[in-house]
Formats: C-alpha cells, sequence, structure tokens
C-alpha cells in the first residue's frame, strides 16, 4: 500500500496499545469495570483490543454503533443515551439482543414507558442517566429511583446508573467535577434502593475525570477518548504529548501571510473548540504554534516566529477533539513503515 | 421507503430548485458566469441541477471531489485550492483531464513549479489565489503577476484570477468584504496584465457577498451554501428562513432541566460557530429558541419559554454551516411524503 494522498488520520499503534493496556491494568487493580466508549475510534479492531485487554463490554452512543461492534464481534454493548425507542428501533435492539447482551440509557419515566411498548420481556436492560453537573441529559440524582421504578413497571429490569461528567471539560475543574459525578451516582443509587432497587452498575468516567474518579463510588469507567488522546486533553494536561496516538498528517500548501497553510481543514479534523482551547489543534513538531484559523480545507497556522517548514513537508496535526475527527474518515491508517487501513466502521451511524 | 430514523439531513426539493433558478437568472441577467461550489451538498443530481440552470462547469475543493464530480457527469471543473502537486496528484489530474476540463489554484511561484513538474503541457489551467481580506491563502493583488508568470514558465495556462472572500462572513461586513473582492481581482488582473498575461476569469463571491458582489470586475460567481442556506445566513440576513432548503430532522429524546434534548449533534450538523452565531444552529418551528449546548450527539435547547414538544416528536434543525453538517451524511433525503436518498457522493473525499 502507498502512502495516501494527504489528509489523513494515523495512528501509532504502539502508543494506542499502550494507552489501553494501562487504563485496563489501573482499572484491574482498582477492581472497577472498563466500558470504553467507542463512539472515539468507531473501529471493530480497536474495540477488540479493548475487549481483549479485558474490557467488560463497549459503550456506544447509537443503535447503528451498537450494530456495527456487534457485527465486528463484540458481546455486550451499552447505548449510553436516553433513546426514544420507536417501533423501528425496537426491532433493531431485539435483533441485536439475540447475539449480543444490550442495555440502553433512560432518563424520563416517559421514555422508559415508550420503551418498554417494545420492549418488555426482551431482556434488554436499562441504566437511568443522571445529571451530575454537566445539565446536558440525565435526571437529579434523587429523581433516579422513580424512573427506575417507571422502568421496571414497563417491562424493563434496571441495571444501574450512569452519568457523564462532561464539565470536566475545562481547566481545573477536573476534580470538582469527579467529586460531583461521585456525589451524583452515591445518590442516585440510594434513590434507587429506596424504591427497593438494587444498583448492580454504577457508571461514570470521561477521560479527563478520571485522574480523580472516585473507585470507592463507581463501579464501571466509560471513557472514550483515551485511547487516542487529543488537543484538548493535552492542553487540559490529561494526555501527555508524547502519549497522543493520532495525528492527521497533513501537507503545507501556503505561506500566505508569512503563516503556514496546511490542507487539514474542519472536514479533515472537525470545527471542535472548547473554550480553554488555544487553537484549533496543536503539532507536535512546533509546540508554539497555534492554528489560528480554520476552514474546510485549510489550517492557518501562526508558528510563533519559528522557521517556516518548506511547501510540500508533510506534518502531524493533533485535532482537537479525536473522536468528531475519526468520524470525518472512512479508514484510519496504522503503523509506521507499512501502514494499514483500519476500517472507521461505524463513522456515521449516527441513528 | 420509510421514514428513516432520526437524525436525518432533508432537502426540500422545490426550495432547493428555487435557489438553484433564481442565481442562475440574476447572473444570466448579469452577463456573468456561474460556476457553484459544489462542497457544499457534494451531489452529483444537486450539481446536475445546477449545470442543467446554465452554471459553466462547477468548483471543488480537493482532486478528490473533482473526481467524484466528473465521474457524476460534470465536464469542467475548478479546484479552488492552491494545490501541492505531488507526483500521485499529477497523475490523478492528468486522468481527470482526459474527462473534463480542469484547472487548480497556485498561491506561489513554488507552487506553480512543483505543479508544472508533473502537468506541463497537460492542458490544464490555473488561476492564481489572491487574498482579498479573509487572510487564509492567495498572495497580494500586486504579486499575482509573478506567480502567473512563473505558471507559465513552468507549462501552465493562466486563466485567470480568483478569491475567496471569507470575511464577508461576518455581520455588517458583507458591504466591504464585496468592495475587498472587487478591488483585490481588479488589481491582481492589472498585475497580470503587466506581464503580458490577460486574465479571461476574475472569478469571486462567496454566498454572503453575492448580494453587494461587483459584476463590473468579477466575470465569475462561485457561491455554495445558496443552494441551501443556513443558520449562518439567516442570522446573516443572507437567506431568508423560509428559502432554507435542508434541515436535520431529530428527535426530542429528554426534557432534562426543563430544556429540549435533541438527538442531533455535532455528528449530525457540525461543530462550526462563527463568532456572530447566536448558538449551534436554529429551529424554525422556534424561531426565539436557542441551541447552547452542543455535544456529538445532543443539542440542548432553550425554548425562550415556549411550551416543550413532547418527547418523542421530530422537529426540524437547520444546521450553523450547511457544508459541515452534508459532510457528516451518506445521504440526503429529498421530498415531502416519498422521501428518495440522494447519495452524498463526495462526502469524506479531502485529498
Amino acid at each position: 500500500m502507498s502512502t495516501p494522498a494527504t489528509p489523513y488520520l494515523h495512528v501509532d499503534a504502539e502508543r494506542l496499545r499502550t494507552n489501553i493496556r494501562r487504563l485496563a491494568d489501573r482499572a484491574a487493580d482498582a477492581g472497577v469495570a472498563l466500558r470504553p466508549h467507542a463512539k472515539t475510534h468507531k473501529c471493530p479492531e480497536i474495540g477488540r483490543l479493548q475487549l481483549d485487554a479485558g474490557a467488560v463490554g463497549l459503550t456506544v452512543a447509537t443503535i447503528g454503533e451498537a450494530e456495527a461492534f456487534v457485527e465486528g464481534g463484540c458481546a455486550d454493548v451499552f447505548v449510553g443515551y436516553p433513546l426514544w425507542v420507536t417501533e423501528g428501533a425496537g426491532a433493531r435492539l431485539r435483533s441485536l439482543a439475540e447475539r449480543a447482551t444490550v442495555a440502553f440509557g433512560v432518563d424520563s419515566a416517559a421514555g422508559a414507558e415508550q420503551a418498554g411498548r417494545w420492549l418488555a420481556g426482551s431482556g434488554i436492560e436499562v441504566l437511568v442517566e443522571v445529571d451530575s453537573g454537566h445539565h446536558r441529559t440525565g435526571v437529579p440524582p434523587d429523581e433516579a429511583g422513580a424512573v427506575a421504578a417507571a422502568a421496571e413497571r414497563a417491562g424493563l429490569p434496571v441495571r444501574g446508573v450512569f452519568t457523564f461528567p462532561g464539565h470536566s471539560y475545562a481547566l481545573d475543574a477536573l476534580r470538582s467535577a469527579a467529586q460531583d459525578e461521585a456525589a451524583a451516582l452515591a445518590a442516585a443509587a440510594a434513590s434507587l434502593r429506596a424504591q427497593g432497587i438494587e444498583p448492580r452498575v454504577v457508571s461514570g468516567g470521561s477521560t479527563p475525570s478520571l485522574r480523580d474518579a472516585d473507585l470507592g463510588v463507581l463501579t464501571e469507567l466509560r471513557p472514550g477518548v483515551y485511547v487516542f488522546g487529543d488537543a484538548q486533553q493535552w492542553e487540559l494536561g490529561t494526555t501527555a504529548p508524547q502519549d497522543v496516538a493520532l495525528t492527521c498528517r497533513a501537507t503545507v500548501v501556503s505561506h500566505a501571510g508569512g503563516r503556514l497553510v496546511l490542507d487539514a481543514g474542519s472536514k479533515a479534523i472537525g470545527a471542535d473548540r472548547a473554550a480553554y482551547a488555544t487553537g484549533w489543534g496543536r503539532l507536535p513538531a512546533l509546540p508554539d504554534a497555534r492554528v489560528v484559523l480554520l476552514s474546510e480545507h485549510h489550517a492557518v497556522v501562526d508558528v510563533a516566529g519559528a522557521p517556516l517548514p518548506p511547501l510540500g513537508s508533510v506534518l502531524d496535526l493533533v485535532p482537537n477533539h479525536v473522536c468528531a475527527a475519526v468520524n470525518l474518515h472512512d479508514v484510519l491508517w496504522v503503523g509506521e513503515d507499512r501502514l494499514l487501513p483500519w476500517a472507521v466502521t461505524a463513522r456515521g451511524r449516527n441513528a
């Protein structure tokens, strides 16, 4: 296989395996289950590496992703999302449940009742989503028991509770978000027990909050980004630059205005930019450089006084948010001298 | 074909045809050529509608897009990008030139010389890119002649000059950006003439700057977004909400925190947010509502006091930047009662 044309995503296989192994070991040492979020890589090969390292199953965001990973050999999937289960969605979930252990999220009694119409008696379990401070989806912790009771009435066994501490994606909030997470999950578990429902799983964990996760409360971790890292994690201090396992390889196409213009834009690396991010991505070879303008096929880089790499040179660009970048590509190119294409099978499986 | 599962992109075919026809008529009346940017739709069916309405050809951003549209029947493509032409890129461009008229952009003498190594004598023409104020790629106008002369020396015939007035994407900058565009192109054309090179094409035009484009200077327009419109154009005042032809259909999955949560996130509509945008998209049914939080599979909507649409209802969400949204989907669903899938053939063709 000849070298692909730029821009393409490159994966350093050794760093990837190290990242997977390091967290698997930590989870095993702590006696907590690891159920990585596969939306980051959308790639069955990488899901298998995680499972082989001891993950109990995979987390996904959509039924389409669940289908892709079950098809790819995963026997246990959790759709970490408050699905609104239509008749069509119910049929797809039932079909999946014939081949794998399947669970999904609920965050309202109405959602649980709707799901029960199509899934009662299927054996598919639910976890109640709790808002631990990110204020996206999820019920307040003390309402989790009522939603769990509604689910059981609707014929859906309740496995436990889960949250996403997304407010950990901020400088200096990592520890407090992890504390919020533990407090919310503990309160939600108590709310279930008050309804006579014992939560078998108490699930949390984003990549930034991992370091401070309270493994006395959590029984399961669902990080996604840790397999690759990205510029956001680099700037949060939660992935060291030398551990970043995925970059977008891009060609210098212009020196207009004394800056560097790369052929990787938002259609190759994504347009995500957290409030704390210093630009739209980072360059390991030029740590002081910043991507100051990003359009669909251009990353304009201020090199901060460094010599401009020549036109035609190929550089590694670390995306801000690796999940978004991967979702733009059909293939990850893996390895060093001889690059192997790994299919991003679940790309675009939004539904 | 049954209704697709949400989130999916829906195209109103009547609005699409009206948008295409309206601009084609205006260009014809003004005697300027229209070469729409096909990166917006990436869909050969829509390219054919534009060509049937009188477009002289299509603009694309990458060689991969050019291949997709030539394969789809387009006989004249311009890659509006300063390509760095490797041996592989040269072979692909030569192959395309056997089936279509092909041109591309240059913004440096070195880029022109590199391209000449592989393309001299192929008949493929170049246009010199000029910076008219967006400060992305392109040479200062008075340097255009030197780049053009380098291209001709390298064996690449020069068709003319082009610019992208991307700084028109700002409130109250539409008119001034269009004035900058005309001034830069006029100066660049003069710079070519000073080298004895007559520009046959003077090309500009983004969707926001169209209204004020100086059709005394420009001989060709390259807008993209006008076919669909989007929330950015809506908020700029350059597309009326009732002309928006593409929406993301999304299901209400949660009422957490008294807000509306839709199952369309950045992986369905893109994460783009211009500085002037009031949120991450707009809802025609709830004009005062704003998308206040966007993650990969969630759009959290503050409905500004309106009654919350019920869980399970399906709403239309207008993406901020339609080009980014389309690039996330394999299919556009077109029509009213019976939806037809149109393939987004050039999706992900970044290289």
